[in-house]
């Protein structure tokens, strides 16, 4: 029988742990869970006969250690800075180890070690990063092997709202830390290539310079640049492609509203602004919009929107206007006080239903004609365990450990899924489970 | 006799041992002007008998404590960093200090020591902070002895070139630290108040919500706004004060130019862009601007710029659209490489004279009727030694010395200019070495 020890139980865990518990009969494992809410595994677990709940806070590593020794495989959970502390321990007792995030500078540098402990260390697989990998190597694989000229690669992923629980003007629920949202992009520029040009796009002209895409059977999204897209040529092997850009994909008019936001100053988070206990979201925004004298907060709002005066009631519905309302934080940036009206407007209900979505944009040249791929995926969430995220985190986290275990995946050192002889039998497993890509070429 | 000790001889300090010594026969002083810079001191002396040069580091306390011991008044030119310091020397010797810095929180703390030790901390004694404090507290105590009621202050100020040394597109040169010119104005949003309400108005936008004003016998002028005009309200002592505004002067099109700059992401300052020993200002400017097929860098920023295109040849005479110039830096900020090419874009001749305009706008309201004074000053410098920055922070400091030693002023304590009996013979003093303000005022 083999032992997988998972650290940390939490909401991307669900599909995993139901994976491995329903294959652990035929795989003969047991899985081992840890998390200080022993509740919380319990719940995942089931009474399973096959898995055990171990209540200790993983980040203990001589707590952990025994668990480690005791194990095939070890699946980290953990926030991603945590990974490196779990890696050096299965290094030094020859454990494999799979973590879902990227490959840090200190995990890289893990790579020797591993492989003479003959360990696979396998990040990266997830779903962004992870599923966008396989999906788009599989395709970059298949142009290459034609001996096509890759000249573009565009990538973008959304963590969305199910069209059934669809039910505002943002088309947007907080399925992910809303901290992270409301911050999205801040810090240096988002650097991309654009024909054979490093392109730097700062943070206050992100989301006006967006893209128009269509998913077939769920319309249009618009995507966003994420931070840096350049380190992917390397990632994928492609130094002297002309074009990469990676984003983040929202519904319209999510992006031109946020700008608005931005414009304003409401997202800024370097200093904060006092709340004397009279402080309403409407004294907020008119903090941030410029004097006319005798008009309305909606008027000046709307002078200062200009072309995009028509987005007012989505700024409406989210209760900038309102001046009953009196934020609870005393002392905030303008993006906490934001982030508070945002996390009751944009909640998730007890029967919402959250969305991936993945789109890749594959541009090559044969024989003097050029080809356009477009690969898209869409997830749904079951229900807020089985969500979205959770079925395309856990599933190929699950694969990958069920393919190490029997051997399929012989690799050792610190790794991720751009190969073929790990990502073409994980995709093929994904796709019973409905994650499938939709692939459409065209000349242009 | 009595003993003046003079720390810095920088820029600044020209004027100021002129007027020095030029009075210390009438005055019976001797001034000691400590510097590292030997030559730099003899050269502002001159030969002159009261006068003696002292080569030493400033910041050394232990040495320049026999120093203070000697002296009936310290004046510190000094980074505004290291006065505490010698006010806490002066404070322990009981000997007057002038600064002409802003009062930290650290030096205002030092106010009953000062006051204990029977000494006067003069501060703010300079131009900006100074001249603005006395011309501005004059007009206010007018409008309030005259039991009308203020409404708005505005306060603008600008170093800025003569006209007749005003030889490019922008009407610039540096006559100040150029990395502090390229970056002014990031970090917290500026805060004023306008109408009774607070207004936070975010970087991106503080050069677009600019004022246009005039100065009779100067043209027009536009001002953006300053960090932190809300602190003014206490220094002036108008808590209630329903609009208060401070900014920087500008030549228009200055700040719509500068503007496009901060749009494009080029005064970007936390992030790093790599130089292989190819990297032209055009390619710079080209990483900013988005890509269209077939355009030129100079098509594509015009496009970027819409209805701001007439500004273009700014752009070209600061040398951005330049292919050929390697920039020397191999590793630097946007501001960085910006600031690399505006050195010499905006480098002050041999030959150029420096221009102080400072304006301020009250509006008051009395018996029913609503009045506005218009209260301008422009300062022209002399040649590059001395400036109108050296005149205009030199005289009042100087003048501050006399007015001290020979104790016309009288107080104790931390303070600045904001007293009638502080500013009236200041002003007045200043007003014969031609350093006056036009005042006028309407009905409106």
């Amino acid at each position: 029988m083999k032992n997988i020890l998972l650290l940390g139980a939490g909401l991307s865990a669900s599909t995993l742990i139901k994976y491995l518990l329903e294959h652990s009969e035929s795989e003969n494992w047991h899985l081992h869970v840890v998390d200080q809410n022993l509740e919380l595994i319990q719940s995942k677990l089931a009474g399973h006969q096959r898995g055990t709940a171990h209540q200790f806070n993983a980040l203990d590593s001589e707590a952990r250690k025994p668990y480690i020794e005791k194990a095939d495989l070890v699946i980290s959970m953990l926030p991603a800075i945590y990974h490196v502390g779990v890696a050096h321990d299965c290094i030094a007792l020859q454990k494999h180890l799979i973590t879902p995030s990227y490959i840090s500078a200190e995990m890289g540098a893990l790579d020797a070690s591993a492989k003479a402990a003959g360990i696979v260390i396998m990040n990266e697989i997830g779903v962004d990063p992870g599923i966008d990998h396989m999906s788009a190597m599989k395709i970059i694989d298949q142009i290459q092997a034609a001996g096509a000229e890759l000249l573009s690669f565009k990538s973008y992923c959304g963590g969305l709202i199910a069209p059934i629980s669809d039910t505002n003007q943002w088309h947007y629920k907080f399925t992910w830390n809303p901290r992270n949202v409301v911050l999205a992009g801040q810090g240096s520029a988002a650097i991309y290539k654009e024909a054979g040009a490093l392109k730097y796009l700062p943070y206050h002209r992100l989301f006006q310079q967006t893209e128009l895409i269509n998913v077939p059977g769920y319309g249009q999204f618009e995507a966003y640049a994420n931070r840096n897209s350049i380190s992917y040529l390397d990632t994928y092997g492609l130094q002297d492609l002309p074009t990469i850009i990676r984003g983040t994909l929202r519904v319209p008019p999510f992006c031109a509203a946020w700008n608005a936001l931005i414009q304003l100053g409401l997202t800024e988070d370097s200093y904060t602004i006092k709340n004397d206990g009279t402080f309403t979201p409407r004294m907020l925004l008119n903090t941030f919009i410029p004097f006319k004298d005798q008009r309305s907060v909606e008027q000046k709002l709307a002078a200062f929107l200009g072309s995009a005066a028509h987005l007012l009631p989505l700024f409406e519905e989210i209760g900038l206007f309102d001046a009953n309302y009196i934020f609870k934080a005393t002392e905030a940036s303008p993006a906490q006080y934001l982030q508070e009206l945002l996390e009751t407007a944009w909640k998730l209900g007890p029967t919402d239903n959250d969305m991936l979505v993945m789109y890749h944009e594959f541009i090559y040249q044969k024989a003097g004609l050029k080809h356009k791929i477009e690969s898209s995926m869409v997830a749904i969430g079951s229900d807020q365990r089985f969500t979205a995220m959770s079925d395309t985190v856990g599933l190929p986290v699950a694969i990958a450990a069920k393919l190490i275990l029997n051997q399929s995946i012989q690799k050792t050192g610190v790794t991720l899924p751009v190969y073929k002889e790990i990502y073409e039998p994980i995709l093929a497993e994904l796709a019973q489970y409905g994650i499938t890509f939709n692939e459409y070429e065209t000349t242009i």
